[in-house]
Parts: C-alpha cells; structure tokens; sequence
C-alpha cells in the first residue's frame, strides 16, 4: 500500500483538550507508520499550511507526543482564518495543493469548530476539483458545543466542568458572607450565540444553590431579572448569576455594550458582568461581586472533565481511522447511548451537513421562565463533566508540555498572506 | 480541671481553607472533651455572639466537621464587621460577656485577618477589664498575606496556587492564538494593599511565559507599562499581564477608578483589568482578552495548596492547644525553617504585636524595573504553593459539606444591632 504524509492543523479559539485530540492523531498515526509517513503540523494552523511552516512532529518523543493529552491550548499554535470560497480564492487553494505536494501530504486533518468544519469541506473537495488526491478529516473542537450532530463537542465538557465547579465555590462563599456583605455573585462565562456553557452553572442548583442563568437564547428583560433576583434574595439571602457573554437585548444589542465611552472618548469595554451587577445594585441596593472568566475557563486543563478528555483523544484516533478506510469529508462524532450510567460510542457525519450549522440550547432545556436549566438538560449536561483527568505537578504547578514545534525545511518560493 | 465550652468565629473574606482551620479547632477540642464542653460557632462571625445566635456544632457528625477540611467558603457564615474600642462601644463587650456567661464559654477562637486580629484582641482584654475570665486566641486567615509575624497566611497559599495555575494556563492559550489573534492577555487578581497575590502570577516566568505584574506597592506609570508590554509582545509574540486590584496612580486613585459615567450617569463600573487592557489596545493597537477572577480564586478549593491545607488545619489544632496551655491573647504563626525542601513549625504571636499591622511585599521581592518578581520572591513562594489536596467528587462536582447549623437556645433578651 502507499505511504503518505499527514498535515494536522488546529484551528479556531483553543481549549483545555485540543491537545488531546491532536495526541490521539499523532499516535494513532504512529501506530500505522506502515501507511502514514510523517505528520507535519500547521504552525498557527492552516496558516502554517499556505506559508509553508510545517512543524515536524516526527521530532518529537513519544513522552512529548503523550504530554499533549493533559496540556491545554494549540501545542502547535491555533488562527483565526477562514478560507474564502474557490470561487472567490483559488490562490490559497491552489496554494494548499502544491504545499502538499510538495510535502507528500495526502491526509487533511482539521482540528477545529463550525468556520473550520467550512474550510475543511473546502479542502476536501479539492480533491475532484483540483486532480490532486487528498483525504480531510475534520476533528471537532470547540468549547461553544455548538456543531451539529454530534451530541456534544471536546472542550465543551470541560469549560462546562469549570464553570459548575467555580459557581459552586463561588456561590459558598457569597453564601458566607450575604450577611452583611456580597449578596449577588456574577459570573460571566463564553458563549456569544448558544448558551450550553451558561447551562452548566445551572447544575450548581442540585447542591442548593439559588442560581439564576442569563442565555443568549433569551431575551433579555431587566425588570423581569431583577425580580427574580430580588424573589430569591429575600428567600435565601442571597443568589448566583451566570450570564453568557452573549446575553442581549431584545433588539440586539449585547448586555456589554453599554454605549459609554471613556474619558478619551473611546467606547467603553465590554463585560456583561458588571452591566448586570450594575442593575442589580441600582435596582435591588445589593451588595454585589462580579468575575470574568474569560480564558480561564476554556484553558482550565486542572480541572479537565475526564469524559471530556477521553472523547477528544478517541476523536483524533477515529479521525486517523477514517482516513486509513478512504474516508474523506466527514467528521468523527459523539453518539450517546445512554444518560445514565453515561454511554456513548463514535460515529461520522457527513462534513456538508456539519459546516455553518450551529445548534443552540433546545428550548426545552432551559425553564419555562427563561433563567434555569429543566431536569432534561441536567441529564444532557452531568456526564459530560464527570470525572477529574488531573495533569501532573512539579513544584505547585502543572506539568504542561511546550513541543520543540522544528520547522520543516521549506521547498517552495514564500507566500504572501493577503 | 474545670470544663468549659469553646466560641468560634469566622471573619472577614472567607477562603478555600477556612474551614480546615475550623475542622481543626473542633477537632482538637473533641479529642480534649474533659477539658472543653461544647465548641459553639458565630453564626456569620462576631455577630452571631452579639445576636446570641449561637451554633451547636456538637450536633455535626465526626464525618460532617472532617469534610470541613475540604470545604471552601465559611462554614458558619463571616461577617465584615470591626469592634469599636471598649471605651467607644461598651454596650457591645458587655453584651459579648453576658452571652458568653449564659452559655459557659471562656475558650473564644476568632478566625480572621488584620481586623479581626484587632477584634480579637480588644476581647482578649476583657478578662482583665470587666472581670470575666476569658481567653482570646486568634486563628490567622487571610488571602491577603498581609499579617505580620507569621511567614505567611492560610489562604494566601491556595489563592497564590490558582492564580499561578491560571495565569500558565491561560498564558499558554494566548501563546497558541497570538498569530492572528490576542497577544496580550490580563488578569485581574485581589490585594487592594499589597501585592502578594499578584506576585505569584510571577511564578510562570518560569514556564517561558512573558509576565508583566502591576503590584499596588508601586506606582503605575502608564507610559512605561506599555513600553514593557511592547518590548515582551515584539519579543515573544504575546505576553500575560498581572495586575492587582489595588494598583494605582501616583495621586493613589485605582486603576479601576475610571472617572467614566455610564448612559445612566453612575459612576462606571471598576475592575483594573478592562483599563489596562483598554490601554494597551489604544497605545499599541494589540488585540486582547482580559478576566477578572474575583470570588473564584479565594473560594476555588477544587485547585487548593496541599501546604496552605495542612497549615490551615495545624494552626487551629494550635489555637485549640494554646487556649489549653492557658494563653490568653495570642496568634499561633507559621514559622519557615528552610526553603527548599520546605521546612516550617508552629510559633506564637502577642496579638498587641499583630493587630493593625500591615506586611507589604519588601521590595527586594520586586524586580528593579517594578514588573515582576526576584528569585528570592520565587524562593518565598514555590513552597507556599506546594502540593494539591483535592476534594472528593460526585457526578463531576466536589462534594463540599453544607453543615446542619443548629441554632443554641437563646437565654437572654434580643440584642439589638446599631
């Protein structure tokens, strides 16, 4: 049989287990060294690809290679980058092409979300529109969860881990100090157009916690909220919001864009966390506390789901096995068998039915008043958090893998990005 | 020997290992049952022994008072809530003796920072002053790190640990996305006064991660902070900014003071982090992403310091074992043997010594250039974050005690709060 190379590329905003999807690649194509020759990663993914910067992964140790599974972030560098149609851009394609070429490259594995499931439906119609034999596969990533068909997407059980996790412990503290002090903890999390990781901090509920979520799937209603704020204050001296960062109002505007400008005119930064505690104390004369979890909540490797890190490696492996089957457009997903005890095995969807389709919260996961999760999302939402998959540590911190990330030698005449 | 019956209290800003300080006081109180009656708790602090809302932790299983060890938040509620001096407030420390009369308590443990050290101590005196036999021992807490005598505070270390644990992981996240993406990343962490929480961002220089910390110690100047910030982004392609909450102009207005008004005209809302980060978007045109960790770094027990959780424990065994020995205003403090290892015993603090004193970060721990930390500062802190004590888990959340809190019977008229 022919032996080939591999390009692998991550792509789209990182997450504590990319790594282990790109680990379950590199290994598995390591174990099928009889057909995969090298794999060259995207340094700053499909970037890397167009300016020939591959990354040699074959230089790197097997113990290096099992490091990614427990290290967060794009090991070999992640972009913000979505290629344009054939149509409208056949010089990156054409492009594409003769770096692979050039580099033996015949298998495309594209580590991303919904924009990078699009570029790797681009990519692997080259094959017939462009004469050059290529397989892409698209791996799945993305700590919004919002791709369609698979049941849930890596990264996402962990931010989801993260975020009941701090809620819980941020709530016991407002919970001691509402006495005479904070009475409403804020809690901004990811998530600008489906609220799945807002739900998480629903599940905080089950241990008593009054919580009230703000989704970007509802719109939002001050007087509305702050009743109910007010409603779960006065019963149990204080509360928990979580809001996504896509919380809006009914016309549109995001709760961060609060239209103010700072003293040099500029418009003023955004936040819809201390917009909300705002109004709360406005309205309700609360003590308030407010945090932004911004990037923390999605490189949280230290408290990575263990369900989350075992489907994003068993992805990369499927991934590879598909290819190896001829496979080309598709995308390995998550099918879930049962809720409880939490069952799931892989299947594969068609790459032209996962790209620019994204799925938002079900309404019938979130209560009937707008601001909790129903018992039907918890059972969604409980297994894909369960488990702690904790990385090593060397004196108080994480032990995290940085690669040695060696350029390959470039063949080609550069190429200017536009 | 008589046997008495023990109050504790807990104060201020709770932590992620209070309540190990409280497990150990109750602890070692059972285990000296022909000394000690029972340990009655403040419900929220000082002021549940004013209210006479007294808790009967007696009523606590072994199990539940153990599971304290793993439990963030205050266990018995906190209160922020500072005693006037005896002379200025009599009616209070009266009121103090009445109920500690009614209900045999001469052992008081109170559990807090700077504040509660003062608190304390002026009930340490009453023994003498208003003719009650009474003991004052006071357990050291605060994330601040900011006591003196002691080489450092339980909270500080765990605190210390999820932000180190933070910052490398977030840092590594903007590593991966800064080639089309966010190169500056801020983190915003606590110490309105002194800078220890910040300067433990400092330990992931160590990890290869540009770090610039903005430290309440030293005056921030603008124009030199982006000058740092060009210098490390034009270097390294990306760097972390840590700044405190109490970092502040030369004319001593935070940062957070943005002097903006929102649509509304209220004050804008603080938070250091979106200012700096507004600023590095105007003077250098970088994209970034800024989070502001608030309550999740005090409360985040799930990423706890082993070290910060055994002394945490030790100090309110000691505060139990000083009281029997027959102190009387007194602090047991950590006191450092070695570095490296680690060694460290238990020593004992004159509260007249402790109260009202602030400890600043000497500025030998600071680097010349005001942005980072010394290796001595390093030596000062890898021990402090040593080690992890993780919780146990159910359904992929802690299982974190929420104690019974049996209220005591009142045996004297409602005390009204001025």
């Amino acid at each position: 049989m022919d032996r080939h190379n591999a390009f692998y590329a991550q792509s789209g905003g990182v997450t504590a287990v990319i790594n282990a999807s790109a680990c379950g690649v590199i290994e598995t194509a390591r174990r099928h060294a009889d057909r995969i020759g090298t794999v060259y990663a995207g340094r700053n993914g499909i970037i890397g690809a167009l300016t020939e910067e591959l990354i040699d992964t074959s230089q790197e140790s097997d113990a290096a290679i099992a490091a990614l599974r427990s290290t967060p972030s794009g090991a070999f560098g992640s972009c913000r980058y979505k290629l344009k149609s054939l149509e409208q851009n056949r010089r990156e394609y054409e492009r594409l092409i003769e770096v692979f070429k050039a580099h033996a490259i015949r298998w495309f594995f594209y580590n991303g979300g919904g924009d990078s499931a699009d570029t790797c439906f681009k990519v692997s119609q080259l094959s017939a529109s462009m004469g050059y034999p290529l397989q892409a596969i698209h791996v799945p990533k993305t700590v919004d969860n919002d791709l369609p068909i698979t049941d849930c997407c890596p990264g996402f059980g962990s931010v989801a881990k993260y975020v009941a996790v701090s809620a819980l412990e941020a709530s016991f503290d407002v919970r001691s100090m509402a006495r005479t002090s904070t009475k409403v903890f804020v809690l901004e999390v990811m998530g600008r157009h489906a609220g799945w990781i807002a739900a998480a901090g629903g599940l905080v509920e089950d241990h008593g916690i009054p919580v009230v979520i703000l989704f970007p799937e509802i719109e939002f209603d001050r007087a509305r909220f702050i009743a109910k704020v007010d409603a779960l204050v006065k019963q149990q001296g204080y509360c928990t919001v979580v809001v996504s960062e896509g919380c809006h109002h009914p016309d549109g505007t995001f709760l961060a864009e609060q239209g103010t400008k700072d003293a040099f005119g500029h418009a003023q930064l955004g936040g819809a966390a201390p917009v909300v505690a705002q109004m709360v104390k406005e309205s309700l004369k609360l003590k308030f506390h407010w945090a932004v979890a911004d990037y923390l909540q999605r490189a949280a490797r230290h408290i990575a789901s263990k369900t989350d890190v075992e489907q994003a490696y068993a992805l990369g492996r499927r991934a590879v096995e598909l290819a190896l089957d001829g496979r080309n457009a598709v995308m390995p997903t998550i099918e879930r068998l049962a809720d409880a005890p939490y069952r799931w095995q892989i299947g594969t969807a068609d790459l032209k039915d996962v790209a620019n389709v994204e799925k938002f919260m079900p309404r019938e996961f979130i209560t009937a008043d707008g601001y909790g999760i129903t018992e039907a999302c918890k059972r969604y939402l409980r297994p894909l958090i369960q488990g702690e998959d904790y990385p090593k540590y060397a004196d108080g911190l994480p032990v995290y893998v940085t690669l040695k990330n060696a350029a390959v030698a470039t063949k080609l005449a550069p190429f200017e990005m536009r």
